[in-house]
């Protein structure tokens, strides 16, 4: 396809990410036939220029490319199996959350019901589709992600990993990981300035800049965790980053420790066995090579 | 002061992050008095156009600001308390990292004494300071903030909390939580796809634009941790946020669980609570009330 062909979509799962990417392909004058379990969510679609499908049947034999949005892989299945001898010839982007296992088992089951396999992690929230900064991660058949890539770009900025199915959501699942903990360390501060009087959106506002910022120090701790040498250059030792004063100031103020105390448990894993004067990207051993 | 008057300033403590601190003050033309406990942090400065003091009490004497950047509060006690006599009349900056209750102490010690005091953190990495991005918290006295407030301007945006000295530290150690945290959330997506031949660089290339994307959400976050309403709006549910594909795909690849797990307890127990429909922030709830 060029980015002005029309191509006949079919979406497979309405919920708000669902909805927000058959309402991207809608937008763009793609032939989008969109199929939900519960049937409250078809009609917004339908007002905007999407065809209902009552069931996935017809959803999938209105489409060229099928796209799958759904809660997981067993729901996948639920959902495809019945229709598998009609997948032959068609394409199948599945952009369901799931294991890289899980992705490369789908993509194994496509195939051999003769249909092309994209696995897509949507790294955005529904409201960022279409929007700078969202991103499409893509792995499975390059011919496929070749063909469809104007499509995917409408949701965000494709990128495409390997055929190996499940790449595509090994990435996801890793920048989700950061995410979450980010998340989580962003409302331990919170939590912490809380019974000074700061409001948590007041903390926010600092906050956001402040690990944006930081976010700078990626680049080089990724250098030094390839090149495998925690004592070149000016890196701020395990010893100096001491978690101390903020377990203390968190325990002092009746909140939990946890999530800082792991951070800790990876930083002294390192001290005790002698590694303080290295670098703090050294961390990354202790997570490589769990305990027990 | 205004912005081109000349202060005298005493630096005590050259590590990186002091001798960034008076490099700045010397470009800026202020009158620079600098001490470190060993001497080969000096001359560096002194070409820049600083004053080499051979004791604390030198330094002191030819100051009105003293500024503090050691390596813990015993230090800071350590080498002011020979000099306390000379403190009258002058303002003391320590910007030495303490626990809030340390940072109160010393300004209990320096009001003894007759000093203004001001605590400050200091949100930056020594290369960043008087640079885009690097701020300085502040509490303590607010007429000695209102005086200096263009020199610290020097360092990094200047902010005022407070009249309790222990404010700045405790924002301070939030802020840094949520940075080591995040660190260590890098870290263990880098971790995850290393063993898909992807480098810690290349993941990094990737993490920092998403992870910067994602801080948009702390506000959100913010408001409703504030609201206390975590069934308001379009929150992201908690059984939604489950974590377990992220879990399993690192015990798949042999590496730590532990700073993904923590996020993941997090949740579970406000599921277990019967809150698993309400929204992602109420974790919140699992950090203000420890268990056990």
């Amino acid at each position: 396809m060029t980015t002005h062909d029309t191509v006949r979509v079919g979406v497979l799962g309405l919920g708000e990410m669902g909805s927000a990417l058959a309402t991207a392909l809608v937008d763009a004058g793609h032939r989008t036939t969109v199929w939900n379990r519960s049937a409250d969510r078809v009609p917004p679609l339908v007002q905007r220029g999407a065809t209902a499908a009552t069931t996935v049947r017809e959803a999938v034999l209105a489409a060229d490319l099928v796209v799958v949005c759904l809660f997981d892989a067993a729901s996948v299945h639920e959902v495809l199996d019945p229709v598998a001898d009609q997948l032959a010839g068609r394409t199948l982007v599945n952009v369901t959350t799931t294991s890289p296992e899980q992705a490369a088992e789908i993509g194994a089951w496509a195939a051999a019901h003769g249909a092309a396999h994209l696995d897509g992690g949507i790294m955005a929230v529904p409201a960022m589709i279409g929007h700078q900064g969202a991103t499409v991660l893509c792995s499975g058949s390059a011919s496929a992600f070749a063909e469809y890539r104007p499509l995917l770009d409408l949701w965000g900025e494709s990128t495409y990993f390997g055929d190996d199915p499940g790449l595509a959501s090994l990435y996801d699942l890793a920048l989700l990981a950061g995410m979450y903990v980010m998340f989580a360390g962003f409302l331990h501060g919170a939590a912490m300035v809380a019974g000074a009087g700061v409001s948590a959106k007041e903390f926010a506002g600092r906050a956001a800049p402040w690990l944006s910022a930081t976010t700078f120090a990626f680049e080089g701790l990724g250098s030094i965790v390839d090149g495998g040498d925690y004592t070149v250059g000016r890196q701020q030792s395990l010893e100096f980053s001491d978690l101390g004063h903020i377990l203390a100031a968190s325990s002092a103020r009746g909140i939990s420790t946890e999530v800082v105390a792991v951070v800790q448990n990876l930083i002294q894993r390192q001290v005790d066995a002698g590694h303080g004067r290295e670098g703090f990207a050294r961390i990354v051993e202790s997570i490589k090579h769990p305990v027990g």
